[in-house]
């Protein structure tokens, strides 16, 4: 059997689920696509796999036995169905990760980024990425940020998604006093950090707060932090993209625990 | 006077350049939007100027009488001439820049990045941006890297375009062994390098190549290189985004530069 029309149940629905957040929230699940993060999934997540005749043709040996039966899609109605402008072949209905906020400590050193009102979802899908190559132990954002689950950030995370613990807050001041009251210090990125983010010691428990693209973090969300902290620009740049930001701070706080053998 | 049709010869004409690289290389122009972009253009580059009547009621203070009056668009047009889904009202053509290689290297010890088959609009833009943020002299760029010049980019650079050196090389190899010849020592980021990139000292002049988006650097570019170079990678990260990755890398220079008082 193979689905050739676009006015099928299955392919409408998996147009809902690419688009609609509410959707997705709803029947808790998301679409990863491509070869790459069909196979990081892990396969008791998969809720269903679609592959185009083309994609199925030379990977059904890559898929494997021990996953889901794929449900095969016409090239075309593959095509129509994808978020890329040159599909993989291959998509895949996984069940939405729920962490424990507890488990976005880690096990040993905190490392945590938390991002305020954070709007750009390639912006989101890169922290993760490199938030999960500098050791980062989770990601706090608050309910008002972009939905981790829209199609791009899930391609641009390359897989961390699957991997690295994360939670929305409805309440973020909360949620900091109880960092602090654990011992992990708060550094707030910030226009008018006091302390360049380099001189500051993030051996121990740390968290990193990014503030939203154009306006930063809130005032009262900066007052609650340790210290501003300041990534030095030269030149007449004002700010930097809070994706290269993010990837600055974390990368810096790895170099540290790494020099320290941590 | 006010452009109200898309049929216009000069509307074709924007709108032809917003899509073709040639046709910007043949004119040696491109197009900046925005009024931080316009803004900050060299008067003396600006060809044209083009304004949404919208903008123009409360713009035209802003823009002041020593830089090109505007041609006015009804609000409709400037929509369509626009590459952003939320058009701020402003489009300037602006001249290229031509930078003598010898400009890239700055006054004072050289910190440059060179691109080699960059793809991605938004990466280089990235790159512009963070590089001229970190200090970065300039950026060389083989000749099948991504247009510089396009809207993406443009737009990603937040306005460092006007302001970081750059240039594209026909002959990488030729110019690698030229910055040898001054003492800039070159590094390769590099999936396999040996060192990690902190272990190395960029206080003196010093050059960071980066490759594909999917491929890395050419073998032939790695082995011209000083050393290779390893962003530690923690979980199961087989590669950072080409933007966080440069980024990361220029920052640390900058970190030991200013550490070393520099």
């Amino acid at each position: 059997m193979i689905i050739t029309s676009t006015a099928n149940s299955q392919v409408k629905h998996l147009l809902q689920l690419q688009k609609k957040g509410a959707l997705r929230r709803k029947e808790d699940v998301f679409l990863a696509e491509g070869p790459k993060m069909c196979l990081e999934a892990d396969p008791a997540d998969l809720v269903q796999v679609y592959v185009s005749e083309e994609f199925w043709k030379h990977g059904a040996d890559v898929w494997g036995e021990h996953r889901p039966r794929p449900v095969l899609l016409s090239d075309a109605v593959f095509q129509a169905v994808s978020d890329t402008k040159t599909p993989q072949g291959i998509l895949c209905v996984v069940r939405q990760k729920h962490y424990e906020k507890r488990q976005l400590l880690g096990e040993g050193r905190p490392l945590l980024l938390i991002l305020e009102h954070l709007q750009d979802p390639g912006n989101l899908g890169t922290i993760l990425r490199a938030g999960e190559g500098a050791g980062v132990t989770g990601v706090l954002m608050t309910e008002d940020c972009v939905d981790i689950y829209s199609p791009k950030t899930i391609r641009s995370t390359m897989g961390a998604v699957f991997r690295v613990p994360f939670a929305y807050t409805p309440d973020l001041s909360k949620d900091l006093e109880w960092l602090k009251s654990l011992g992990v210090k708060l550094y707030a990125a910030h226009l008018k950090g006091a302390k360049a983010y380099d001189r500051c010691d993030y051996t121990g428990g740390s968290a990193f707060l990014i503030g939203n693209e154009s306006r930063g973090l809130s005032e009262q969300t900066a007052m609650a932090c340790s210290e501003r902290i300041l990534i030095p620009m030269m030149g007449k740049v004002e700010s930097l993209n809070a994706g290269v930001a993010a990837s600055v701070l974390v990368y810096e706080a790895a170099r540290q625990r790494r020099t320290a053998g941590l």
